[in-house]
């Protein structure tokens, strides 16, 4: 191995430490931070960021980088040299090819941006939020043709959390999957069946929501001695080290959903993270694939495992055991009610079908604002618009209706795709799982998760970034990525119930 | 002001910045970090640490000193010029007067001690500490005479948490305490008198402990907008920054006196953190005075206000609605109980009394090793033979005699006077409190906690360094450093409950 290569490692190591010692103040700042103790935490964020910046923009890591590309240390582009060396130029690429003013006026106008969001979205006045709106697409802008890209200006912003991704791609999958759903939709809507929710939102006491979704995530595979689950208003997965991921969620002692399916979710964030080469920790090969790979773990344990009949063939007894709400209540009607599919406003609260409309609109939108076919002042309109047609419904208020994400407002754009691609990819995922497994739904009605786990740890969690995610979905899978497992998991589950 | 001025207040501002994302660190391994995290912990601890360093003896450091020490800006020694760069000063010899060498190999010597001496205290076997401890010892020894001193070589080490002290004034007002103690003691177990200790090992549930602890706290001031309770196994007080301050305790449900006792011991470190001044956070004039003087704050609230009858006039009223095992016990019989006196074996589960005699003996014992009166070997005999003689027992195993404290073998020498020069400072400043606010028990019975908490933070809290520990007793109360107040306290407490 070459000197640089070793200089390389090692930096990349350094700067790896520094970021999860950023990301513990941050847990620590959502989780546990007294009231009056958040100015000073901000300056202990911003001079550790500082700190990174200058590892991260090292004149020496251009450098290495230099002599180790076009070596036999990137001969095999899947192989751990070569990722450790793509992934280190990627980044060193990202800190320095934008300028340092676009940089600085980027944090001002997400800072500024988030501010006014949240007082705009309080007094339901969007007119006050747009002016933000407008710097954030306008620097996003900037920044997508500072970074560059081939095919479309949508694609360099996708590319910081889907790498090597293709707008063009993603468009067609999502595109596909829209015109499945809103017939089966239209299907479930017109068939005149609702469950009973109301089972859900009775007397579930805290303390056994606690010690009914540690002892599930315990069983799927969370690891505990490695982990930890917190409370929060804003549930979340972050890494504080190798063996330190934190998971939080949040309770509603009248909703049993939110915090168990929470929990499954972050669950499976944890899994990933747990999962990943612990020997390449904060190099390419022990990193997280992509946002999209990560939402995939995170819907799989929560989706197709988590709200399947075969979970609740076993958990059921138990969960009636631990909340005397549910004595009584047949499983079957427990099972419908927590797979209900009904349109609904507000996206963070839908169901695992409608789940991808409300996505679907935002990339739209957001492409469409990019390529300037829109101006962020059509915005509600546009937004109303969309709502109606896959949704059948009309936001009574842009509180509830364009402004009810934090993410344009922080300059997250090309975030919202990766959730729905993470919905894309689980189902891909899992139907071949349960190929090479053999049947997970016997797995599951006698108990036994750690097979999925396992498998999922070797086939994706292992392979870090030493591939793409569209490497990886055909390596695993041997086909492209596709909408038609979602669609057949969705229907599978949802005709029977529906009787569609 | 002079620009050196400022840039040396803005060093050590950033000195400070890091030293609170090192107490983050050490906070959460303490209380929240998953069992497995730990290697990688050390690895973020010792990075900062590292950073630390760096900067703690970045040369223009000196160069800065250099150019304001004998200015304007020191003309006035209380002033907060001047101690912002005594404290600057103080710290910086104290970084760069140690060879490497040293630091590298006492470093070493107290990771490797703590290790010795956990598995020697499990194994109950001395000699496998003995070595460890010789070196600890040895290099102690080094340490002190790099750093230089007038009258000993114990004052070298003393001045790391009693800056300015005097092994000579400490042990002075420390004999004299013992002489008064000893006869005292002996009158109170010729007395033949015994409170029903049974009444406080009953049936206490730590949910209930955990939330009188906690009203108990905010009730004398211990602000929870600014600070947090939590569990650890060994207690502690720590900042993470100006307005975050952090106390933990341990709860055993079969036991009021150690979190409830615990928690008002740990809440008066807090109280005592939260009082300094924010303006000066991290230089001279916001920084605590002394180890000393810090304790003389927790043991305040804890016994003179905590094991005071006026302040169970209040609370035990409350405390009976709290916890049924309490109903029936007459507030006589449970005052006399949590003031129960006999010698023990265990500093840190000794009573109020006899704790100094345990104190005293590790002072004795540590000067004489420093001053090579005795060597390591002869510690366990030594040390048998001063519980025999001052407290009347012997200790059955050296795990539970010479070998129960971990200070030793982290290389704190030098740190265990500064327990009873908390008790004796805490006396001395309590009676004064209670002259000048006109009647404290009053207050109490009241459940008045505020006007003393004002009064030590406007007389104590807030002097920060600008005074040294001796110049703040003789400043609040007129007289130097005296046993008498103590000895006063014990005496009108103990004599009546015990008849003598």
């Amino acid at each position: 191995m070459s000197a640089a290569f070793e200089n390389l490692c090692a930096h990349t190591r350094e700067v790896a430490l520094l970021s999860s010692i950023e990301s513990l103040l941050d847990w620590d700042a959502r989780c546990k931070l007294p009231q009056q103790g958040s100015a000073y935490r901000t300056e202990q964020q911003a001079y550790v960021a500082r700190l990174l910046h200058d590892k991260q923009t090292d004149p020496r890591i251009g450098e290495w980088l230099d002599s180790v590309q076009g070596t036999d240390l990137t001969a095999d582009p899947q192989s751990d040299s070569a990722t450790v060396i793509r992934e280190a130029q990627r980044n060193y690429d990202k800190q320095t090819k934008l300028p340092a003013e676009l940089v600085e006026a980027l944090t001002r106008a997400t800072n500024d941006g988030q501010h006014a969001w949240v007082e705009a979205r309080r007094a339901d006045d969007f007119s006050q939020f747009l002016p933000y709106l407008e710097t954030v697409y306008s620097l996003k802008r900037e920044q997508a043709d500072a970074i560059g890209y081939d095919e479309c200006r949508y694609d360099a912003l996708l590319d910081d959390y889907e790498p090597g991704e293709k707008t063009s791609t993603v468009r067609e999958a999502l595109e596909a999957l829209r015109q499945d759903l809103v017939p089966l939709l239209e299907a479930i809507q017109g068939s005149g069946r609702v469950p009973d929710r109301s089972i859900l939102t009775r007397d579930y006491p805290v303390e056994y929501q606690e010690k009914f979704g540690t002892k599930a995530a315990k069983k799927i595979g969370f690891e505990f001695d490695r982990g930890r689950l917190d409370v929060t208003h804003h549930p979340f997965c972050t890494e504080a080290g190798p063996d330190d991921c934190r998971i939080t969620t949040r309770y509603d002692s009248n909703f049993f959903n939110m915090a168990f399916f929470g929990i499954l979710h972050e669950a499976g964030h944890g899994i990933y993270d747990q999962g990943l080469r612990k020997s390449h920790y904060g190099l390419g090969p022990g990193h997280y694939l992509s946002l999209g790979i990560h939402e995939s773990q995170s819907r799989m344990w929560e989706n197709q495992v988590g709200r399947g009949k075969p979970f609740w063939d076993y958990w059921y007894g138990q969960a009636q055991q631990e909340f005397s709400s549910l004595s009584g209540v047949a499983l079957d009607d427990f099972y419908f009610a927590i797979n209900h599919v009904e349109p609904s406003l507000i996206r963070v609260e839908a169901d695992e079908l409608t789940y991808n409309l409300h996505i679907i609109i935002r990339f739209e939108l957001e492409q469409a604002l990019i390529n300037e076919e829109i101006v962020p002042a059509d915005l509600p309109e546009a937004w109303n618009a969309k709502y109606q047609q896959y949704l059948g419904i009309q936001p009574p208020s842009d509180a509830d209706g364009v402004m009810q994400d934090v993410h344009w407002s922080a300059g997250l754009v090309g975030y919202f795709p990766t959730y729905s691609l993470g919905n894309l990819y689980a189902a891909q995922f899992y139907q071949q799982a349960d190929k090479e497994l053999g049947g997970l739904d016997e797995l599951f009605r006698r108990g036994e998760f750690l097979e999925l786990k396992h498998w999922t740890r070797e086939k994706i969690h292992q392979r870090g970034r030493n591939v793409t995610p569209a490497e990886l979905v055909l390596e695993v899978t041997e086909e492209p990525l596709t909408h038609t497992h979602l669609m057949n998991h969705l229907k599978s589950k949802l005709e029977p119930l529906y009787g569609i």
